[in-house]
């Protein structure tokens, strides 16, 4: 079956905010077998509501609709449905009553503003929003079904996974649909297309690759669209045994994970902890390690040594190498690993010093410069890397060689941690 | 005039990839004077890509077009186009070199994927790309106009900035279209509503008021469409005059502008330095504050005080505070508040303690709490907010809570603060 996303809201359309809902949704629909058509974006006007509705009630099975059901006057949504759908407005009891627990456990007044919000057309089935207080609504017209949600992501997500899936998985689904995700660090989009060029020829023409790179690696996508689930489930597995073959090196870990899981998990593993000294990234990499939950297990923390003095006063860096080398140097960032080791009490630990940019570049040392360290007890390794001119491509690519040097260091002192990620 | 944009991708479709260039795209065509319809995604297959730019073509002046054009055998754009606009498919010479140079200055050898890059359809006026392999096009159809640009981030930046702008800056634009953004922070939208339903009701019907919440603050955003773009000015003006009044404890900012530059901005300002002690954020402040260009020129640096050891070994936490009223407590975050104050030798300092969630939470202590303290040599500030049991909600919100608090504390050491945002 097919499906369509509309997501609705002025603020799409002048570009102040992006809109992450309908990733989110994409990935919902396929794992239930909903092939995504089209995501749309739309004014939050009645006739861009309408007119995009009625597309999409011709052209897919299924519409999932968010945004414009705000408590605000510019939130026409409801109107729009309404119109499309037909019945009127009512008053629905339920809505009403979750929107006073809603506010008297925050300690605010119910307001009129909010009590409109429980308001919706008699023509449709109200789904019940436990952690917001615009309720979802499901609208069907013939075969078509139509589920309109909030815009707010948590309550969207709630709403979707409580009301909207069980009601999806009664469905008949024809067809199968089957993704898997490669992920790999280490390597440029052009230089893997031509490695994998063998690759690509060799597997059954039902399977299609994809490349989709951004600054925290290159995921490979293997899509495989038939009717036999078994089958193209075992083309897809044959592929992935020739990859692992083909680019072992790259291949950092499969389906939904990141490189900061994947570290997490290494080091859970063999029960090690690990520390940060940042400068040009600034508390991004241990962001990146905090953002899995239960990092306090692995994680005692960091120094984000973005002053010269911090360098030296916390991490130890010596005076004379910030002299003679600069703070972006390999003797530096060499320092701060060992220093970080020390100061922290950890078993590992990774550095990081170079010139984020755009400015503070020199002909010898340009911005985009950046030395990294991962250091143990037992080891140093540091490279050399050449980013952008973008400060933010540079925070990140940083941040994720850094991380991938911690990867590759556990897999050297640690070899039996390459089998905690054969199974995909 | 009116626009479009269609970015072109599986991965955005299955929900692997979000589409943030359609945001930035957006944003640049609103003040080019063009008003966005629709943002649409679509499949990277030629029948998908082929009815999209044909329905585009019927629908808008312009159409911006992104994605579809790597070294992969998965991007099929470029055909697809040529089959709308004819022509046969030719190599283009300034782009073969310019493919050349790219791969030299990065050591790497120039592949037939590579050279494959500079083939284009005869149709087309080439858009040269100096950072990054596939050119850019434009094509013509009548009074139409559409741009094919690549799909990664700063290559599409870039070209859009260096040959699309001064294209569009030529053509004559009908009506006009003024947004101004107010932003905010400390109060929720549905109390936002209430507390400016007057306000709203005065201003000029040819003003929209919209409201875009995120954990960074609620955005007010005003438009006003219209021919008189003097009239309309003075009347945006106006009603950002009434807001200021209405709720001026609130507004931290107008216009391009974000909660870690206006902060910045103030710390420099007052020739004032600030460090920070992480706990459940985890570097994430300190990251907000480095992304600012310039931010050397007021942070030293932080402390991701993860685990309790480094809260006392390195902030001076002492251990009778963690054992009597625990490492998410008023006391804690004062007393690192303070360490990281004397530790980094700064002139404010936040600091942050609290549970991220979704583990780690009792019946006292719920996963969302989070103390926050902002100090300088004179004062103490310290706030306990309790947000949701999402771990990466609760992240951003304590981040920016923190750094408004901080700003709030800067306002009441500096009153002259006030006047720097004076000017929208």
């Amino acid at each position: 079956m097919n499906a369509g996303i509309i997501t609705i809201g002025d603020e799409l359309l002048i570009g102040q905010v992006v809109d992450t809902n309908s990733a989110w949704i994409a990935t919902r629909l396929n794992s239930l077998g909903f092939a995504v058509e089209r995501i749309l974006s739309v004014s939050d006007t009645e006739q861009a509501i309408c007119e995009s509705v009625n597309e999409a009630i011709d052209r897919y099975d299924l519409t999932i609709v968010t945004g414009g059901l705000g408590p605000t006057s510019d939130d026409v949504t409801k109107d729009s449905l309404r119109r499309i759908f037909g019945g009127e407005m009512i008053t629905d009891a339920q809505s009403l009553e979750l929107i006073e627990i809603f506010c008297s456990k925050r300690g605010i007044a119910v307001t009129e503003t909010n009590r409109k919000q429980a308001d919706v057309p008699s023509s449709c089935t109200v789904l019940p929003n436990y952690f917001g207080t615009a309720p979802g609504m499901l609208f069907k017209k013939g075969i078509h079904m139509l589920v309109s949600l909030p815009g707010v992501p948590f309550e969207m997500k709630a709403l979707f996974e409580n009301e909207v899936t069980p009601l999806l998985k009664q469905l008949p689904v024809e067809g199968v649909i089957i993704h898997k995700v490669i992920h790999t660090f280490g390597i440029a989009e052009s230089n893997l297309s031509d490695v994998l060029n063998e690759f690509e020829k060799s597997i059954s023409p039902s399977i299609k690759l994809a490349y989709l790179p951004d600054p925290s690696g290159i995921r490979l996508r293997l899509s495989a669209y038939g009717n036999d689930r078994k089958l193209l489930s075992q083309q897809v597995d044959e592929a992935i045994e020739k990859l692992r073959a083909t680019i072992p090196q790259y291949i950092f870990g499969y389906g939904e994970t990141s490189l900061p899981e994947v570290v997490g998990k290494m080091l859970l593993s063999c029960n090690a902890t690990v520390s940060v000294a940042e400068s040009c990234t600034g508390g991004k990499i241990s962001h990146l390690i905090v953002e899995i939950p239960g990092a306090s297990s692995y994680f005692n923390g960091g120094v984000v040594a973005y002053s010269n003095q911090v360098k030296e006063n916390l991490l130890g860096v010596k005076h004379q190498t910030l002299i003679k080398y600069g703070a972006v140097s390999r003797e530096a960032v060499e320092e701060m690993a060992v220093g970080s080791l020390n100061l922290l009490s950890t078993d590992y630990s990774i550095a990081v010093s170079g010139i984020a940019g755009p400015d503070g570049g020199t002909p010898d040392k340009p911005a985009g410069l950046v030395w990294i360290a991962a250091a143990s007890v037992n080891s140093l390794e540091v490279e050399k890397y050449i980013f952008s001119n973008d400060r933010s491509i540079n925070i990140q690519r940083a941040s994720y060689s850094a991380l991938n040097m911690l990867r590759k260091l556990l897999l050297k002192e640690h070899p039996e941690l390459k089998n905690i990620f054969e199974k995909v």
